[in-house]
């Protein structure tokens, strides 16, 4: 019977694809868990049973499975022939195969058609370019984005389990005045903001986090030139990770234009509540599956035309980096799959979309 | 004997003021300290004694006096038109008068030349323009600078003291698991983050703060039609602000050109190592005098010229936003007043400044 197994099941991404496929109620003898050697044999609870974690390098694959990989780039170099050779498909995490022209880079609001060719590999992209896109992919849609600036306030769990670790610990220490070590961050992270902990280009002076964006924003949008500029920060919050965006879209648009596109988008909520100064926070944005985005106004470096409208466009974005930025993402893009495996994710997904519409309404 | 007053000493910017003075060694017996009614009757230890807190309402003032004025714009209001009748002069750090047009707006390092005229009042500017413009204004210099776009990662105790209380109080309720409440701030201000507290205008949806960066910047350049862009962010630190910038000069410029411009520029510090990630943080501004700037970088959305130059560059910032940003402005400008109470204040950052360049050296 078709499977979808998850390698990495105990990692941050691992743990969060488990959470929403166990609310969703998919079916446990459908799905397997692996994990590096150091975490096999374990087992995860599941629905009310426990589910045992494999050893990645022992598992055999199907024709029809599907295999998401919430591990590291050397994890899934090594893993990924093995599963498309074996026939099933391979839905990557890590930043290993994807600027390679073969794979798709897919975020499935702006470019799920390119499944449609039944790919062996998939790859998920970086979670900052998730949340940016989904919030901005509406208005390019709508009136065509020339360029894009950012500046990124990032939770400290985009660096794993330590992490969270290490900002509560600090935290704890600095309260009591005891002296603050720091081991997984090159800064102290506690009451602290610090440029983003990915190596730095001696070349360009960009980080790891910033060519990420610049690269798979090109590549998800095919616009190969698409003029970018991100800065990438972390700051002090667990998890959910805040963008300050300013756009200039091809032709001028009206406020309300930009508020409609934004409002009829897939996986996008708006809060922008002016006069009870409520807009997008990383606490709102904590397991959420939409994306955030408020704080919409005209960019005042530029006048508005004479029909009141303008090419220039301020937003705050926030997002769920584990939720919508991997995971999520993963299983919708599983759940568009042709293969076998997906029709069972498919159907939990459909269901899911219509109850939160009839919420909504 | 002429006197410094400060008014609002026992306030969070009136007592970086007094931590100032104390440690460059300003005499007790040319300081006075004034209060709210609430505050009035208590006193402040300052240099081995204790100097008493007057109520500000009845202060008399005289000839030759400078007054510090630390409170907010009301008081500021009220209390300013009997400084300057009695031909004292007054700094004040409230927005109550930083837009009038008889009112100069100082940066020593930018505009000290309009103290020359001997105003009877002088405006000290937001500090998160301060802190922008003693950063950008020696690029400005250099190259001319067109446009600016920034995005702020702001302490709370901009907010005042109780923010700072508010902040340690959620940040222990949550480590412990207990419910948090908001008070100072509008959102929960530990773990998160959240667009300024200031109001937002209904009009533009830019809130009190971007309004403050633009309108000042604009008027401390003398360049009302500045394009000028900017997000105003609360994060959970205490003290410091970053600022994430973008800036088009008006001619291209070599990386080299921008570094030395800014290497040779007062009040600044490069902190810049890309091979040891190691750039500007608000810990690190901390009680820092200087501004502190870095992943100084050409913006990666225009490609260099055939020259290797760019008009559009990034940079970090990080300052202190009660010292530089407040505190320390408003003494450095009193030392550049033609009064006599000046040349006490001017003596001591003399030597400060040229105590700071031979540890340079």
């Amino acid at each position: 019977m078709p499977t979808l197994t998850i390698i990495g099941a105990t990692g941050a991404v691992g743990a969060e694809a488990l959470s929403i496929l166990e609310s969703r109620g998919f079916p446990a003898h459908r799905l397997r868990l692996a994990a590096s050697t150091r975490s096999a044999g374990s087992s995860i609870p599941y629905s009310g049973a426990r589910l045992p974690v494999h050893a990645a390098d022992d598992l055999a694959f199907a024709a029809g499975d599907v295999v998401i990989l919430a591990a590291d780039a050397a994890t899934a170099r090594a893993i990924v022939p093995c599963i498309t050779a074996a026939g099933a498909t391979a839905i990557d995490n890590s930043s290993a195969f994807r600027l390679d022209p073969d794979v798709p880079l897919i975020i499935p609001e702006i470019n799920a058609h390119l499944l449609d060719e039944a790919p062996p590999l998939i790859a998920n992209p970086n979670c900052s370019t998730i949340i940016l896109l989904v919030a901005l992919n509406p208005l390019r849609r709508a009136h065509g984005v020339v360029a894009v600036t950012v500046s990124t306030y990032q939770a400290v769990s985009g660096a794993g389990l330590s992490a969270i670790n290490e900002l509560h610990t600090q935290t704890r220490d600095i309260l009591a005045a005891r002296p603050v070590t720091a081991s997984v961050f090159h800064e102290p992270c506690a009451f602290n903001i610090f440029s983003h902990d990915s190596a730095v280009s001696p070349h360009d002076g960009l980080n790891g986090e910033e060519r990420k964006i610049i690269d798979e924003t090109r590549k998800i949008w095919d616009d190969p030139a698409l003029p970018i500029s991100p800065t990438c920060i972390r700051v002090p919050i667990v998890r959910a990770h805040g963008q300050s965006v300013s756009i200039t879209l091809s032709e001028p648009a009206a406020e309300c234009a930009i508020r409609a596109a934004l409002a009829a988008a897939e996986s996008v909520r708006i809060i922008d509540d002016r006069a009870a100064n409520s807009f997008p926070t990383p606490l709102k944005a904590t397991s959420a599956d939409d994306i955030l985005v408020g704080r919409i106004r005209p960019d005042p470096a530029h006048p508005l035309d004479a029909r009141g409208r303008s090419r220039h466009w301020c937003l705050f974005i926030a997002g769920d980096q584990l939720r919508k930025g991997a995971a999520l993402n993963a299983l919708q893009i599983a759940g568009r799959l042709t293969s076998p495996a997906s029709a069972t994710i498919a159907s939990i997904f459909t269901a899911e979309t219509q109850r939160t519409r009839e919420i909504r309404k």
